[in-house]
């Protein structure tokens, strides 16, 4: 069988909706705001990638569904979350009003919760897998996804709007906050494929790294040299907030020629895998070039 | 060698200290607010239950400590989101400022956020685990946390507080707000011992279901019957707050004679297991006839 980009959105949508499942009354108010949040948005890229890179060890990527759901409402908890009033106060999500102005402050908390927890409940149903790499995988999501990951990126974020980063400390904030879990995504599908041996691991590590940055200079880029027409959200915006961007830091210029390396390292990486690559370096060339 | 309440306080508060461990600088902020939460407060009822139901189905206690760690931290986190202003809006928590009058309220939603991502890092840390024990542990501890179990009793909660609920809507509020993590900590202690049967899990379930009933009725009783000095919190809230309450619904007496029927109930559950049950039995007397 043959896997395309749609194929897999179309198998992590409906993955999502079983693993979203329903609840005993009175619960569904949280439920629906976990859904309106998770369901038919965004790129998918982090499932995506969990997907692929199981098929690129040889693995069989239905086996993989899992994991990749389980990244993927890690990553819906975290935009719930970074959205509410203390943190970002954003009031659009995926062009549509994020879940706080659609449910409310206290049920897109709990909602956050409750995909959080689902997560974590998803991992549980992979099948047939050996304790150990079931173990490593439990380890690799919850620490990229936690205050040594994610979390913790999100924390040097609060502190970076205090003080100015320098570019060093750019890239430790976006190696933790968008870089750890895109790196959990990668590592979960070797993970999943139970074909998988130190080198792949380490890797999909490098690709997840390199495709993470270049992901994040091309929204600093996009964010000054994009109209908000084609970029379905205001342009400039870095400006009026005064973040300290990679543009700012190093010029459109040399940030282009950053994106362009990074990509490229992305791409060398993959030489370990036996199976064919070109998925993995299309996304990477893809995202490294895209105009939104 | 002897387990006693002191013995497994110590053995908690030494194992929690090192799976909270430590992080980069800059990240420290977001673990201060953890620690302050997680370390030296409450009674510490869930993980000892982890650790006494791990020892009457004959395991080794010491094996039950990442399970036990896993399920107080995620009792700490919902403390921490349940105080936020949006939900409860409590100041004071354990007789000091709750985490987010402490540390703000976007290092409050981190910490908690961070405390149950980490309580499943700390999971994955079990050792020699059958991969079934293993991940039926990892079912059970998420399904009861989440949307099923104690997020869902949040969000009942949260309802309630706008219509005046039923004696038996109030009770499935308490069995999935309390209960169900209540039921996660003492089915753990079964798991992690790897001497479980589906005999001994029901009947961990049922005390489960029981104490943590009759405690909920507790509380109650005390807002009315104890004094703000014995109690360590002001008397009479309930009453300030409108809320629905056991003792309002079927007064004093019965609210007692229910406490002492539950407490049998979980008592007479234990009859199965053919270690000395006498800990859980004086446990669920103590809890019974608490004063604060």
């Amino acid at each position: 069988m043959e896997y395309t980009h749609e194929k897999y959105l179309e198998m992590i949508d409906e993955a999502l909706k079983v693993y979203l499942g329903s609840v005993s009354d009175g619960q569904d108010l949280v439920l629906d705001a976990m859904k309106y949040s998770a369901e038919g948005g965004g790129k998918r890229i982090r499932p995506v990638l969990t997907l692929e890179f199981c098929r690129v060890c040889g693995g069989d990527v239905q086996r993989a569904l899992p994991f990749a759901c389980a990244v993927e409402m890690i990553h819906t908890y975290s935009l719930i979350h970074d959205d509410l009033p203390c943190m970002d106060n954003d009031d659009m999500r995926r062009g549509k009003p994020s879940c706080h102005k659609a449910f409310g402050e206290e049920y897109a908390l709990l909602a956050g919760d409750g995909l959080l927890t689902l997560a974590f409940e998803t991992l549980s149903k992979a099948e047939d897998v050996k304790v150990d790499t079931f173990k490593e995988a439990l380890f690799t999501l919850s620490n990229l996804a936690g205050i040594n990951g994610m979390v913790g990126g999100q924390v040097l974020d609060l502190k970076a709007e205090k003080s100015k980063p320098t570019l060093s400390a750019l890239q430790t904030i976006d190696r933790l906050k968008t870089g750890a879990l895109i790196k959990a995504a990668c590592t979960l599908g070797c993970l999943a494929s139970e074909k998988y041996d130190e080198q792949k691991i380490a890797a999909a590590s490098v690709y997840a790294e390199n495709i993470g940055l270049a992901f994040q200079i091309v929204d600093d880029i996009l964010d000054v040299t994009s109209d908000t027409a084609t970029l379905g959200k205001p342009v400039g915006s870095d400006d009026k907030n005064e973040k300290i961007t990679y543009v700012k830091l190093m010029g459109i210029e040399k940030s282009q020629a950053t994106v362009d390396e990074l990509t490229k390292e992305a791409v060398n990486a993959l030489g370990v895998f036996d199976g064919d690559t070109s998925f993995l370096e299309n996304l990477a060339y893809k995202l490294a070039s895209r105009k939104k």
